[in-house]
């Protein structure tokens, strides 16, 4: 792209002053409507050291008001921020709906460094470049407006800047050794970011050019597509997206209504044994996966009543309490509603070498939300697919994810209720929501098989825990996941 | 407190085992009791390395839901953290109500650390102590509930189990180089561990030392304790916590009433010039604090309608966008009204180098929490005293920090309340909420006079914006910081 760029023609001085004037206050009153309409923007600013990204971003938000946008200069991770998947700290980042954040630097610049010193092979950076491009689909999807603009200086230019920034003891701080590093090598820098923004130019995050030679334009040129882009997405705002294709490996899962559950039974004896067993194996298995840095995501998910709690409670009593959490899953409070519905979860991810363990999870979208109309259908029915993506990240990553339904019938269902509603000290587990639910059987089972379907991966597969004996259940997950853990400690 | 401790006698066997099922029970049985009355309990085990604290730990949470706990193992801070004052990430971690977290190793870990390495000098270490009291007693006073154990074993035994873990090779990264450290300088960590405790043993928090040669005891030991401090906190839910003289050195400052407005104005020509220079006088002040590493925090507070939005934007204009954070309050969300009230806070201070400005700030503790009711009396009676020791905190760790209270007075809000009402662009600014402030305007006024007289010290000034005239407050609050951080810088 950079090779085939032609260079805008720059306004003349009275031209160019006129028209930073009309789009400042183009963009001052676009920010309200921004806000009425709940449109998050994410504007990344990406280019060449010294290119003037920062300062375009401080006479940016001279239009917006404080309480409308945040700004994040992005560093090369930390060592703490190396231990999750590599979008995390971006997704973290996301903006509130009806707020803009600006990023100065981003995923271009921490793949493309990666790229330069080798870290990234070709495989590796193929792989960077998908997640890039779902991580910026999932995005515009969900209602987003992704813009993201390339910094173009030239050489000399570069080493112009650099040059004035070294000379004051003041600003010298500003001059990575990485812009050093990329004026030295202007070329080979120039046909990685000339390939990254190639291979990552989508229809609905397309990158920008920025022409960066004089300061005042290069704020006119991002401003005027900041506005234009704005005022596009003000217009798409009921526009529903297009379902993909789900192409990731399925495997087959039974109906609900087809796995028995009668004869999945355990006596005391075998349970004490085979826990005592799996557990002091989980043991050692988790000492190892710390060791050796695999994460480990285990979804629960199931009717009320299930015994999902209890559930958890023999895999964590094996577990060193250091190496895990439980992320006990409520409804989303105003700050993560706000927000592209899985950001609370990429929040919640393990550091390698960690288990976490979710106590309903991101299936609420197509379960709860699907069933409840807290979503569009065109939204549920495209987290299918964002959810198989998701996971997808996790396992590249080089994480284990297991996903569990906790299954009983609705009599069982409907004797732990009474059991609960007659003991003091059980009471509290159940509320009238778990009534309701229950009168919506059979349309959950419904939405729960479809989910089964499409949801069940070779990476991230479901398995039905068979929970009307509670100790069956409990010695499944056990041997599963300790499989699981055995197999990927291979 | 080592020295004359006396070691605790062993029950037997059979007593051990009823007395540790007994207690399980109890903790069971009182989690609800604690989520019903929504009471925090923050856990601290702190001791010789390899004592058992991880395994305790994880022989505790079985006997609680694992919804209603949270563990964290506190390792050295990262230097990310080390960025900001050193309570932050333990502030970070505190319990929602209803809720426990459990640390493996804390603050008395990482003070007496570096005591012994030699980081901290007489003077630091004894600001650390009260740093950490005083973080204590407010976590107690507001209704926290915090444990203290330290795992006390011998020289010998430690020996014995760093070379047991040390024989696997799945557990010898469990054995760190501080671990050994401290078996070979066995007596001189005991002198300062013993130190420690007896200067951090206040009768709100309290410490108690565990015999942990044995781990099913050092279990019971803690366990019973835990059911104890449970007991003794739901007895006090209700009681009212003494309110502390007010030590701090304090600013004289006037009453709103006898603050004049009227001739506080700037001509527009005096006011273009003042703010070109000071803007640019603070651009370059904000790239030398950013190469010294001062931190910076700017509050501001004031009537609706008093210009705090546009004043913010004349400081912020000035600013690196790399190198600043509007913090815009609004009230707390749920996760955050389950928490200490300064807990959001504590969350966004900013790295050192940086500048956090808070539109709105924890002041409204004294403003709206206490004159909608809610926080009880006692609750911002002592909250003028909480809020100074904050700031001292961050003083301490090196902060500039500055208070603006904007003001106008009532006919002016009323003229620019009708100007919102009549300007489309403008009516979002303007809610239901503001004009039945208004309606309280004297007792809010009452209310802020005795915040200012209360909370303005020395190392944490308020300042009145007279902003009748917007221009006048604008120079004003950009000559007060370029002036602070001049001094600062010095």
């Amino acid at each position: 792209m950079l090779k085939h760029w032609i260079r805008p023609d720059k306004p003349d001085k009275e031209e160019l002053k006129s028209r930073l004037k009309a789009a400042g206050e183009r963009l001052e009153a676009q920010q309200l409507r921004l806000k009425d309409k709940k449109l998050p923007v994410l504007v990344l600013i990406e280019g060449w050291g010294a290119a003037g990204k920062g300062s375009t971003i401080g006479q940016l938000i001279k239009h917006i008001d404080p309480r409308f946008f945040q700004v994040f200069s992005m560093a090369a991770p930390t060592a703490e921020e190396r231990r999750k998947p590599f979008l995390t700290r971006y997704f973290e980042r996301i903006p509130e709906a009806g707020k803009f954040t600006f990023l100065d630097s981003g995923w271009m610049d921490e793949v493309t460094k990666e790229r330069l010193n080798g870290v990234l092979g070709d495989e590796a950076y193929a792989q960077r470049v998908d997640s890039v491009k779902r991580f910026e689909r999932q995005l515009t999807d969900n209602g987003y407006l992704v813009l993201k603009f390339f910094f173009q200086i030239s050489r000399k230019e570069q080493a112009r800047r650099i040059n004035g920034l070294m000379d004051d003891k003041d600003t010298a701080w500003r001059v990575s050794r990485g812009d050093l590093w990329q004026n030295h090598h202007y070329e080979r820098c120039a046909e990685v970011f000339d390939r990254y923004l190639e291979d990552t130019n989508t229809p609905s995050a397309p990158w920008y050019i920025v022409d960066a030679r004089s300061k005042k334009f290069a704020e006119l040129q991002v401003l005027e597509t900041l506005c234009t882009g704005i005022d596009t997405a003000l217009q798409n705002e009921s526009l529903a997206v297009p379902l993909l294709q789900n192409v990731f490996p399925l495997i087959k899962m039974p109906k609900l209504s087809e796995a028995p559950l009668k004869d999945k039974t355990l006596s005391e004896g075998e349970y004490k044994e085979e826990l005592k067993r799996l557990q002091s194996k989980l043991r050692m298995l988790h000492n190892r996966l710390y060791r050796k840095r695999v994460p480990v995501v285990i979804v629960y998910e199931g009717w009320d009543a299930a015994g999902k709690g209890g559930n958890i409670k023999r895999l964590t009593g094996a577990l060193d309490p250091r190496g895990f959490e439980v992320h006990p899953v409520a409804s989303p409070e105003p700050h993560e509603k706000a927000r592209h519905y899985l950001w609370r979860f990429w929040k919640s991810l393990p550091k390698d070498g960690h288990i976490a363990i979710f106590d309903r999870s991101w299936y609420g979208r197509v379960m709860v939300e699907r069933l409840e109309g807290f979503c569009s259908e065109n939204d549920w029915q495209r987290a299918y697919y964002e959810m198989n993506e998701f996971e997808q990240e996790l396992h590249n990553w080089g994480a284990v994810v297991l996903k569990f339904w906790v299954q009983i019938d609705k009599d069982t269902q409907l004797e732990r209720f009474t059991e609960r509603k007659n003991t003091p000290s059980k009471q509290w587990k159940l509320t009238d929501e778990d009534w309701r639910n229950r009168e919506k059987w059979d349309v959950y089972e419904a939405a729960v098989d479809e989910m089964l379907q499409k949801t069940s991966t070779t990476y991230a597969p479901w398995h039905i825990l068979e929970s009307v004996d509670k100790k069956f259940a409990r010695i499944k997950a056990l041997r599963i996941v300790t499989e699981a853990l055995e197999a990927a400690l291979k």
